[in-house]
């Protein structure tokens, strides 16, 4: 079995299960309790919370509230900060911005504005730009694509958006980002939202970095924990797996992405041009790559691979259950629907080996050359 | 050590642990993916979610809609239903309804109605019904009450505010009651809140039950999962691993209710009552028992029976971030002051052993009598 969707979901790490299995076998205690077993719990959130936090940010000038997903992370900075006038995002968000930005749109409480897309997914920067005017409350731009892998220079983006409006809140959902791009955010950026389950966490764990001096009001109100930020008793278990399995993921972050980005070439150069045209651009994450078997259903395809152990992605696995046949995002990228119809979505981890890619190249090329024989 | 903080956290079922472990090392896929390996998943999910709805509730009536805690699980409820007019609610809800209640006041959307409490902590009947009127679009009992163990008779209620007002819409948070109390739900209950580790489950892991027919918006929004109520990707280890041990809790929920509430009558008799007032009703839950040693700090006997090996709580561990030094729940009781700084709560679980119970009492008339005679 070669697995190449890592974008939607990684294998947990298991040195870091095996790190953590004592918080649910032994310190398995409630951290808001007062005896020492309990109180323990909190120093050790504290380190974990620390630690996820130093790899991307200053911790002079961040702080980070544990949340129980990407999606949780994305929809409180949101439905927090985007209150009035007009927020502005990208056409390639991830459903679980994109979703909030329509909910806050139809509810009128605002101007939601959509910035067009690049062809290889990024952003058109400066389309963004000219959306941003004195009464936007909230930006919101995609760091690495989740379906093209294409990467967003958010840091920048912040300092240009700021300099038009100084208050308007940046917020990035780094879920496809962080521990795979060699990063730090710049103090512009307020909010960016992180997932443990993409790079060798498990899913039910999440995370927003913000400025500590941004006033966040909690999606969840209840016991107070995580400052008050988020209530709900925090997934203890969950936090320190996340935390022994980012440093991990973080030592290696740099050797990980030069190797993959020379998998990635393999990938694109192997594939059969006859049947395969590659999507994401050469300065795309190489954790992500979308690729189109123009005028053959990726769908399709995507079955038979898994037949022959070979197991990938069409787009993004969250938006599976939409009723929409097409990306949304693949089509905001300006492809017609012959070529949206074809997608696949091939994602690596840092496990993932040379041969892997090379044997998925070969039983791609040979399905894609079935398929379209078969369909002519 | 003897734990007697259950209603904080209970240990993790360790046969569900290795029951549910093939999802963390094998079964590691996103259940949207549309490969077979995560399709599959989708329908492990589904006897999960049938099996803990089964539980409690008829199947043709309600359905489950899984949370990351039973915060969420309550504020989803609240939040999404208490719209306009006046809600209604009790004095001794936890902080996870409590909080929201006071959020929705403070933001003007609702008038909150707080009705009070009788000495055990269960809610005064008449008083409640006579808060609900024909604005009243929610109300929401605690079904079992975390510090005294009170149990509301929350059919009974639910169809009476029905009788009121059939439009309000009646929640339960059953946190405490889920896998305790032998009970199953009325059609006239519309949300019920639940929580895995408060009976061998995981942190992380809650549920909603509602009535079918209840339209029910979502609180996170995102990928669409969970029917479109409950984006972000679902946890799927924590959801198995909560169906395996609900599975265990619920099969023995008679025979340990049984033998709880004779180990709670050790407990309460055995307890020097120049010491200790028990403030649990006689037809409390088994599983919470609020005791005061009055004219003593609770919190200093919970520290010098930490250090003799006995693990107990006071009050409620998610209020302990709180700035009030006496529980709001327990004050409701109409207790004085002094009464409520020498609170403490004993909690059990089906694992409990009647020596450990005897043992606690020991510990405890000892530390009580000591620190008594410190004080005098």
């Amino acid at each position: 079995m070669i697995y190449l969707d890592n974008a939607a979901t990684t294998k947990p790490n298991e040195n870091a299960l095996r790190l953590a299995e004592e918080y649910l076998y032994e310190k398995f205690y409630n951290p808001s309790a007062m005896y020492l077993e309990g109180y323990a719990l909190q120093g050790e959130l504290k380190k974990a919370r620390s630690a996820l936090l130093s790899f991307v940010a200053s911790e002079t000038d961040f702080e980070l509230v544990f949340t129980s997903c990407g999606t949780e992370a994305d929809n409180h900075a949101i439905f927090s900060c985007a209150k009035r006038g007009n927020a502005v995002t990208t056409s390639g968000e991830h459903s679980a911005v994109h979703a909030c930005f329509v909910e806050l749109k139809n509810r009128g409480v605002i101007d939601a504005r959509f910035a067009p897309l690049n062809k290889d997914g990024s952003v058109n920067e400066e389309k963004l730009l000219e959306l941003v005017d004195a009464k936007t409350s909230f930006v919101s731009v995609i760091h690495v694509n989740n379906e093209t892998g294409a990467v967003n220079d958010i840091n920048r983006l912040a300092k240009l958006v700021k300099a038009k409006n100084p208050r308007a809140i940046f917020h990035s959902d780094g879920v496809q980002a962080f521990g795979k791009i060699p990063f730090r955010l710049a103090k512009e950026v307020d909010l960016y939202s992180i997932s443990a389950h993409k790079i060798g966490g498990l899913k039910g764990v999440g995370a927003i970095i913000k400025r500590k001096s941004l006033a966040l009001s909690p999606l969840l109100y209840g016991g107070g924990q995580e400052s008050g930020k988020r209530s709900g008793t925090e997934n203890v278990f969950g936090i320190m797996q996340f935390a022994f399995a980012a440093k991990e993921k973080f030592a290696g972050i740099k050797e990980d992405f030069a190797r993959l980005k020379v998998y990635e070439r393999i990938l694109t150069d192997g594939l059969d041009k006859d049947v395969y045209t590659i999507l994401s651009g050469e300065s795309s994450s190489p954790y992500v790559t979308s690729i189109s078997a123009v005028g053959l259903r990726g769908e399709i395809l995507l079955h038979m691979a898994n037949d022959k152990g070979l197991i990938i992605g069409t787009g993004s696995a969250c938006s599976s259950n939409a009723k929409n046949r097409y990306s949304r995002v693949i089509l905001a990228c300006g492809v017609d629907e012959k070529t949206a119809d074809g997608v696949l979505r091939v994602s690596f981890c840092e496990r993932t080996t040379e041969e892997e890619v090379r044997e998925a190249v070969s039983i791609l090329n040979e399905l894609g050359r079935e398929l379209k024989s078969r369909m002519h």
